[in-house]
């Protein structure tokens, strides 16, 4: 919560609340006539690894300028994070000062006390968003990711496989709260989780939040597709500076981005890539602003050898805060008509798009955009059936 | 015809029909359920303000290595372009040796008699698509470019107002030939010829080739407005050497270029980018390579500002050639189906798309690339109506 | 004055006074054994077309930040620039509101007084530096411009000729203040001021500030030269929306700027480049922030082609303001020292750096680097010989 | 010697030899008053690992076009390298059949046979570049490598501390001929042999030639310290495809060349940059060509940020073909004017430049470039000492 998005994100809907800034960069902010929550009625409030209240949080981050920060800073200085739950055979990159103490299922008993307690404060329904720094990649063989009943028997028995992030869409879903994965962590994906989301008839999305290269990339390959461009190797590299950089430094945590990027391309093109490389560097220069450059070399016809260049010179927070609060506008209206499981069509949100079944997903960013503003559209048309309010989770 | 993207066209086909190439860069080689003739069947020749055999004329463009076009070189060779009509009025950049000589009739005859000729040469269907230099902007409005019969008495009346893409588009038109325009010309798209292909059942389609920039820019935009990343300007800046290059550098035929690119942005968007500039520069150290260099300014979430860079390092030719050889593919199926007028479809093909009313094209590559799919789909199952063979109209 | 680069120097000066500030960015810091003038010793004040103080000046330029400019809000707001000699005859782009009245005579007698009221303020000496807007290209082929006695015969008539910033260098040069010409405008430069330079022992250096885009070209283009690499052409193409940028759009004062940029690359290389093309284009997205982008076709052995390509994403006003000011640290030194007439060794420093006669000048960076370290060395180490204060002219 | 720059330099100096190229891309092919053997009069050989004549092996390579293979097939064709050493502790990534057999002795005799043999041959003078694949990185804090007596005795211990690039230049320095390490391998910048170069009077320089980025890096980073640009951070990262790049892909041999680009920049511009990143990423589509793509963040004045990207598109072997010829030519040059050790004055051509003693080198490219002129100047108006023929050494 305390992390650049997340802080971004409430500044953000706090100056939209106060009327001092426009809803722009928000993607369904257009469409008004869909039966979504109104950006000022949203209340944000969150984990943290760190003790300091949302404003300290936000002018370490550098992504919100001096003037912007002024005008929210009674608001924010006012709301201290709830102390994350923290593991760090899970996440090395960025640690607070001790691990949580306490059994899972304490763990998540105050979790949903947290949740409760915040719901009954703002008189709301609430939604959880994953902004939390990206755990390592756990390897899920075991049964006890691929049933219900053995997850169950595993957080009795406080098993070491089942990470923070799993522990809060477990809290979330049994307690009916909508749960969003913004991050590559493995959480509410896993088989077991996914059966329980169902069960409870609680929806759930993700994973990891398509902001930037990943973003343009499914743009312009379906393209290249439709125009038989055929892509020989396509070279992306990035380099940014936030605490998000830091933390992919970890190889561990790194392979758990990688592993997301990694498909979407073969997807969008129909045919594999054999030379695709994704490369992420920790470069400090540039703080919060990041720079995304991809090499494209394609075949066009006889043949015949071009290049395309991409250079996206954007702000890592910028573009996932409203993608993080439509995500949890969308899962509060699945909730509300009574919508359970992954909501796959909210696909276009996600660098790795859960699907309700053992189908691949669509990764293309048209098909995933229209299939959206299609499910948008019809769940809105549909009555009402539940209620609550939002919480990103930590970070 | 003897031009780069003509010759190109040429040499392509042939060596797909000897085998020697795959139908890379044809953007339909992979619906193989649709009933368009197949590549192998397609014969190509055309006109010529020069007096070259296309082996020649392909040598002077350098768009095709030498390897290429000595596997071709007989076929070429043995294919001499019948004259162009030219006027010198409307195309001062590149330009033969002197003005075609009778009036209108005479020439539109002149054109026919050779399309005639051609079909039963090869005993098969003809398309026409214009390949030739872009001529210089003409203002349309004359009643004679808005009513078919005002047209036709401007045509006896050898109206110098007429100018060669437009007896070209009249000729094929009155003599059921199909005909796109692949060029910024104001040719078929006068509301009178309109009005003939209407009348007469022949199907059109136009204006100007999408290759390369306007290509991206209709790929990029509509990802920006559904990201709701708003783009305060925008700077395209191409450099360029072919002879379409040098054309250019005549302010008239460089004022038609850029008008068919103007508003396509605005379309994508769904609001006006003032400072969206568009520069083509004629540079000759790249011949017919290309570099289309786009800078884009957006604003995001709280108003703040990022940019995405695109360098296209493109071959002109390369591009432009498979889609000359797909219009023609569908105004072919179009005109056996017995669609006549503007084929509306099409549109993913041009950036200034002709519609067939009133309202304004769609410019989104995505929205128009599904259109195009599904017109092939459904008119691909409609049964038979008529014949024909294919020729591109000069260079 | 109270344009861009002028307010930017004012107001550093002032940070750097106050110790708020490093002097990065200002080139001859480093070296502190040359007898040039402390930054903190420095007094800046000028001409403005318009009525504000340079607060409310550095305010609209949007080149500083708030914090930056509040901390020295007190000292910039106390100052107000004189009325700068106007004449809509040599500058459209940016004029106030009406021109100067007064003879030639008249209007270099004002600036005198003003320019002597000042030194006796500051106790100090005298330097003006021009930051005016670029003013039209003259053609200077009559003889007022070329001979001491025509030109001051040509004063006395008020030849219309005689441009603004003639009538400022004039004006410093007959009272012993030296002149740096940082615009394009025809100045000092003209051999009738250049005589008059010499015969009353004043420097004078010149003209237009080498800056973004022609300072990285004559850093690279000797690289090239010494690795054989030819140029077979170099496009360079700027974005900038600043007051600079919206004079440029004038084509008369554009023919000044892209005339200095001309043979600054045959110059580098020894040889011509046929294909070297400068586009300038006002894209107001940017305001002072300035992207320059320059494509480099090279060929190397055996003829094969390469290309560097180079994005500047540099801000005008902060690669300028620091070199105004070390140049009128070392015009402040020559005056000291007793040299008159061109100081040929400031050439690092401009676009066209102007020759002590007839002589080319230098414009590869590293050499012109040397020669002004040499030149520094050498001066410093001579013995004083005058006095006065730092004055930039108008803007 | 079968690898992409031996047999790019072969071909190119045989194409020169029959007048059907032009000496472009060798640096001092302008510098007709020096005395350096004419181009025209070298003749090439050398050493690999596979078993193919230079015309097959330069076939694989794909940097030459066919046109110019053809046109010296018959001198190629008639060209098969001696059976290079080998060791496969040294070189992972790329070797032949099987290590060499024989002790170190036995080695350098066979080497010095094959140099008597050519030089006899050509009736000339020889000089051995290394143009071998990169060895990985040695320690080499044993005495063995630093006092010429311990070498000697490890030789005759068959030691396995010796690798193959040292044999080569002990028995090129033993046997009187000249010796340049063009690749990042530790070979005669071992004090141990630098003493025997000294002792014997022989010239040897290295190491690891400076072809693409790091030669526009030491161009462009002095150039932002005389400009007090202060830079913040430096990413490059590469793309190349070639034999090189996959040698590179064995971090052991990665590590060596990431060590020559090290300090290169804290020494150009006299302070340490800790965000100073290089990449290198071995990406098939581009094979020989290669793209070095570098971003520079720096702070100006007041300590505004500004960036600076350059992407080069380069031809790996057309940059470092030349550069060997022309450093056989001076340390030809070096050897017949009896000047032994290291030839400091060739740093120019090299990322880490041996000196000939314990300080540092200077790496800035003018300040290299002027004294490489300077030297080739003093040095060809001495008189004459010795004699031999040029000969590059393995690939």
């Amino acid at each position: 919560m305390g992390g650049a998005v997340g802080t971004t994100a409430a500044a953000g809907i706090e100056l939209i609340r106060r009327g001092l800034q426009q809803p722009t960069g928000l993607p369904l902010a257009e469409f008004s006539d869909l039966d979504l929550v109104p950006y000022q009625n949203i209340r944000i409030h969150g984990w943290d690894l760190f003790d300091h209240n949302l404003y300290e949080a936000a002018q370490t981050h550098r992504v919100l300028s001096r003037e912007e920060l002024e005008a929210v800073a009674n608001d924010l200085g006012s709301r201290r994070p709830w102390t994350a739950v923290s593991n760090r055979n899970y996440c090395r990159g960025v640690v607070g000062e001790r691990d949580s103490t306490g059994t899972h299922r304490e763990l998540i008993a105050g979790i949903q006390q947290q949740l409760s307690a915040f719901a009954s404060d703002i008189d709301g329904r609430v939604v959880v968003i994953n902004l939390a720094s990206t755990e390592h990649a756990v390897e899920i063989t075991d049964e006890i990711y691929h049933r219900a009943d053995a997850f169950e028997r595993a957080l009795d028995d406080n098993h070491p496989g089942i990470s923070p992030a799993m522990l809060y869409a477990y809290a979330c879903i049994t307690q009916g709260v909508a749960y969003g994965n913004f991050t590559p962590s493995r959480s509410a994906e896993i088989p077991a989780l996914r059966e329980l989301a169902r069960d409870r008839t609680v929806p759930i999305a993700g994973k990891d939040g398509k902001t930037g290269q990943t973003f343009l990339k499914t743009v312009i390959a379906p393209a290249l597709r439709a125009r038989a461009l055929h892509v020989d190797g396509w070279f992306s590299t990035n380099i940014l500076g936030n605490r998000d950089g830091e933390a992919l430094r970890h190889p561990e945590s790194l392979e758990n981005k990688i592993g997301t990027k990694g498909d979407v391309l073969t997807n969008c093109l129909g045919y594999p890539v054999e030379d695709h490389l994704v490369k992420i560097n920790y470069y400090r220069p540039r703080g919060d602003d990041k720079e995304a450059w991809d090499n494209i070399d394609i075949s066009g016809f006889l043949g015949h050898r071009m290049q395309i260049k991409v250079d996206f010179l954007c702000k890592d927070s910028i573009l996932a805060a409203p993608l993080a609060i439509e995500i949890a506008r969308c899962l509060d209206l699945a909730n509300r008509r009574g919508q359970g499981g992954v909501v796959e069509s909210l696909g276009v949100f996600f660098k790795a798009p859960m699907t309700a079944g053992d189908h691949p997903p669509v990764h293309s960013f048209p098909e995933q955009q229209m299939e959206l503003l299609r499910w948008l559209r019809a769940t809105s048309a549909e009555p009402e059936a539940v209620a609550g309010s939002f919480v990103p989770r930590p970070e």
